[in-house]
């Protein structure tokens, strides 16, 4: 005989093998729908890493900007330190010279004091 | 009767059955490949997510020492700021100082002056 | 007859199509736990994306204040530099005043030491 039969000799209905073929159908379905989700979520992924990679970059590149400006703000910072101690030295030197003018003029005022009492003497 | 049918009892034959299989066959193929594809993007999803983690840790630490070269150059200007005022007060005072040495001066030489004409009287 | 045949004529047991069926369930367990498989993944990667947005926030923020921090010093600094320029010409100006002081005083100190010759004489 050629009838559908399962394991145990019974016939297998055709509703049988039809009803199994649905559920396959069914849980392919799903597996599908699964599939489109995960693919809609794939791309979402893949548009918020390019979006990360061009803030990055973004990032990557103001900071490129603000340590150049912090490199040449450290230049400047040297130079203006290295000028405030070249006025400084000036300002010490000079204080030498203001306290010898000092000096002489008391020496000066007390001569003329001096001469000034012979005058009168 | 084993004979395999239909819900309306009109006979199913075998090729029937195997052109459903073989279309489910067809479908999961397509599945497959799918989910194939799917995982050699998820795969480059991954490496460029490690690769931008790691940007990020390289512009993170770019970052750091950034700030540390900051943080030094604020200091540095508060310090060279300090100066510089310490300096400026140094200059007022011992502009005072030459203020007062050039007006003494000027009442010596007026004084002298008067003298030389007492002298030459 | 009703009976389930292939192309050929050949009967088609149960057993074969159901073996057939079962081969398709295994072949769609596998694609349901590959699809598993990969949506943990996928979690996991939205999870390090999150986590990269957060850090790339986070170092954007800590950018924006450090580069605030840089453009105040640039201020700070060009006004230091001002002031530096500023005390320098005053101190060049003092300069010039201490000069004149002292070549007065060295033609002060010349004529009282004539004087003082006289007055021994």
């Amino acid at each position: 005989l050629t009838g559908v039969e399962d394991e145990t000799g019974q016939p297998i209905s055709a509703m049988t093998i039809l009803s199994l073929l649905e559920r396959v159908a069914g849980i392919i379905d799903n597996v599908q729908a699964g599939q489109q989700r995960m693919e809609e979520r794939q791309l979402e992924l893949e548009n918020n890493i390019k979006n990360i990679q061009g803030d990055v970059l973004k990032l990557a590149k103001d900071h490129t900007t603000t340590n150049g400006t912090v490199e040449k703000l450290l230049q400047k910072t040297r130079k203006v330190s290295a000028n405030v101690k070249d006025v400084r030295t000036r300002v010490e030197k000079q204080n030498v010279r203001v306290k010898k003018v000092e000096t002489t003029q008391n020496e000066l005022l007390t001569r003329n004091k001096f001469r000034v009492v012979i005058y009168q003497g």
